[in-house]
């Protein structure tokens, strides 16, 4: 009997499809495309010597622990930096309340793994982070998009959406937005937290990029908050373990290196000690050899300073880009403005599809993803993301003034008609 | 409002515990006790001056690519070098044939993710991975067991399963199986791959321990000899790529090192496909890195010759424990006497409960692992699972006399009565 393997495949692989993303990447390979359509760091920002020199140091001196198994949670000195770390930005977790992932995608499916029954309703920004899409699919949820503006997430749309729906959990991503660039504001921020305590439903924040900030103020972050706020209730606990209604999941591929696959998930034990569960199950632990190396390289001060670096380099990046949207782009084309992170979000003029667009952009040699991609309910035909991180200056210049051309192209009556 | 997280969790997470083995393994960090209970490698025997040779080169030639994000599927040339690899096995496999995944259980869990619908029937053996039973528990399986012997699963009794039940899939560890150390016989395999055929049931083969065979002849992966019998019907497809029924697991965790969490996974290329959508929710790729690393090492010869040495090793250490076992064990117990891999399986007198018997190893200094986590139904009271890879022989040889001498006290009268 021969069966195709197509009806072996399980219900919830029905939704699963390749990211729109890793296809147009491989347009992207080409070296002469400028590419916006990746989210990678500058290749040239890693700091290669100094993974170098703590490989040597690890392998020298702890070889048989950095290649053996270890505990799930993840390695014990890793998580005490994380602890410290965490501390500087007012969250007052324990190394319990740590664990490391395999990247910050990882935090994302484990989460799903352990919240999301079928059918339950999810709130989610819109747009949103794609992978997150992706990662929760097959557990089955019902997306509820909330638009986002310049300030991030419309929280004041929510209250009718918690009253109605009563989700089973909200995802924000609250500084420098991937796709859109935009940053939850200080007023929306402590009205979020507010409402996910009020109505009981666990806010999932992901924020990769809040240590990338090139302008502004930095703003806490919704955990911070969340505890802060159970401080003032006198509902924090005597034993001063973090608990309340956020969880945090942040990751060092944008500060560090993204080909080490490391991420860390901030939560209230119980949490943290069903993640470990579902953990064991994924992968068993995350690689001891690269939390060993990557606790050896950001130890000290070597992260704040490099960060530092790195905000530099990118902010030069983002003007670069806004620079060019302002002289290229024709009348009724909008963008964001990031304070920070690695993309700008673009408008085009009602009834301009962008994946007419990119087939246009493609041809001239620039790379971008359209918007729909983001949407979990598959709109935002005229948008697109631009990535900023991954090309110099001048060719980001280049790039956007034929990525215009493509676009004003398609303005003309004719297009516009379709 | 406050709402505990507990009530929060999805349904999928009632049956998710922290594997019994790991609880041990905490008892068993004082460095006094004599563990069987692990499933580690023995960290003396890892190439530690290699793995670091490795890191310098990759680090120094492609640094930038070694720390960057990478596609899904894996690292190509470490996907060619397993292509080669595999061919020495038999296994015709094509590149796209391969995926790379964070440690052979992530392989276990995309396979779930992918398969196994709620309710859906899986053929285990029993006993089995315990690791397979905790990945696939979050899908919903109804597990179905078959029994084992000293040659493996009990083949003759599962067309009547088939019949009955038309599983979903069906899981063996043909090699050195863990935990009982059983090797499926030539003719059963032969009879196992004609079953998954004609009916129509996917096969995972897990084949973690293949290379650590210490006597006896090769045996020929089940996913080799359905290929061969595709190419003897005249079905084998005449662009030569791997069809078929049979899904083969392996992993550098037992020959290399643990520590990198990399293990691969072998399937028609449309299964691949929907894994590689599978991994991308997951955790986007496997660490470049340690990929890139992997790679370095075990290129040419390297990992044959280095195979070699643990298998003399290893060997003398089963050697030791069986020596042990027919030394100090009371009539009445019997164990299986395994030709490779990390582990025996020990039966007590009916009557008699392992985990009681743990108790008392462990005020010894003793601990190994109760055989009832290893069955999916949780029987198997009267078993234990013994690992030899981990201590050196007199230490094997002082542990099992401590162990056949709790043993034996369960066995006085008074204590069989209960």
């Amino acid at each position: 009997m021969t069966t195709a393997w197509s009806e072996r495949f399980a219900r919830r692989t029905h939704g699963m499809q390749s990211s729109a993303i890793r296809e147009i990447l491989k347009v992207t390979q080409q070296p002469d495309v400028i590419s916006f359509a990746g989210g990678l760091p500058a290749p040239e920002l890693f700091p290669v010597a100094e993974v170098q020199a703590a490989c040597a140091r690890v392998l020298q001196e702890r070889g048989r622990q950095a290649l053996q198994y270890t505990i799930t949670e993840g390695y014990p000195p890793l998580r005490q930096y994380i602890v410290e770390k965490m501390a500087r930005y007012g969250i007052p977790a324990d190394p319990d309340n740590v664990l490391i992932t395999s990247g910050s995608q990882q935090a994302l499916d484990l989460i799903g793994k352990v919240l999301v029954d079928e059918g339950d309703p999810v709130v989610v920004e819109a747009p949103t982070y794609l992978g997150a899409l992706q990662a929760w699919q097959p557990y089955g949820p019902r997306f509820i998009p909330v638009p986002i503006d310049n300030d991030g997430m419309r929280v004041d749309l929510l209250e009718p959406i918690l009253k109605r729906h009563r989700p089973k959990l909200m995802y924000a991503l609250p500084n420098f937005q991937n796709p859109a660039g935009t940053t939850l504001s200080r007023e929306r921020r402590e009205r979020l937290v507010h409402l996910a305590s009020d109505y009981g439903v666990p806010l999932i924040e992901d924020d990769p990029y809040g240590e990338l900030r090139y302008e502004g103020e930095h703003l806490p972050p919704l955990i911070a908050l969340d505890c802060q706020k159970l401080v003032a209730e006198g509902k924090a606990g005597s034993d001063g373990l973090l608990r309340g209604d956020v969880i945090y999941l942040s990751t060092f591929s944008k500060t560090l290196a993204p080909g080490l696959r490391l991420g860390w998930i901030i939560a209230p034990v119980e949490v943290v000690q069903k993640l470990v569960q579902a953990k064991q199950g994924a992968d068993l632990h995350t690689s001891t050899f690269a939390q060993m190396v990557a606790c050896e390289v950001v130890r000290g001060n070597f992260l704040e300073n490099h960060v530092r670096r790195i905000r530099a380099f990118y902010r030069q990046r983002r003007d670069a880009m806004l620079a060019a949207l302002e002289q290229y782009c024709p009348p009724g084309v909008t963008w964001t403005e990031p304070q920070g992170g690695l993309f700008l979000w673009v408008r085009l003029p009602e009834g301009l599809d962008a994946e007419v667009v990119l087939r246009d952009a493609l041809a001239q040699k620039v790379a971008f993803v359209p918007g729909r991609s983001f949407y979990a309910d598959g709109s935002g035909y005229n948008t697109m993301r631009l990535n900023f991180s991954n090309a110099e200056p001048d060719r980001i210049v280049e790039g956007v003034r034929r990525l215009a051309r493509a676009i004003e192209r398609h303005l003309e009556p004719v297009h516009v008609a379709r």
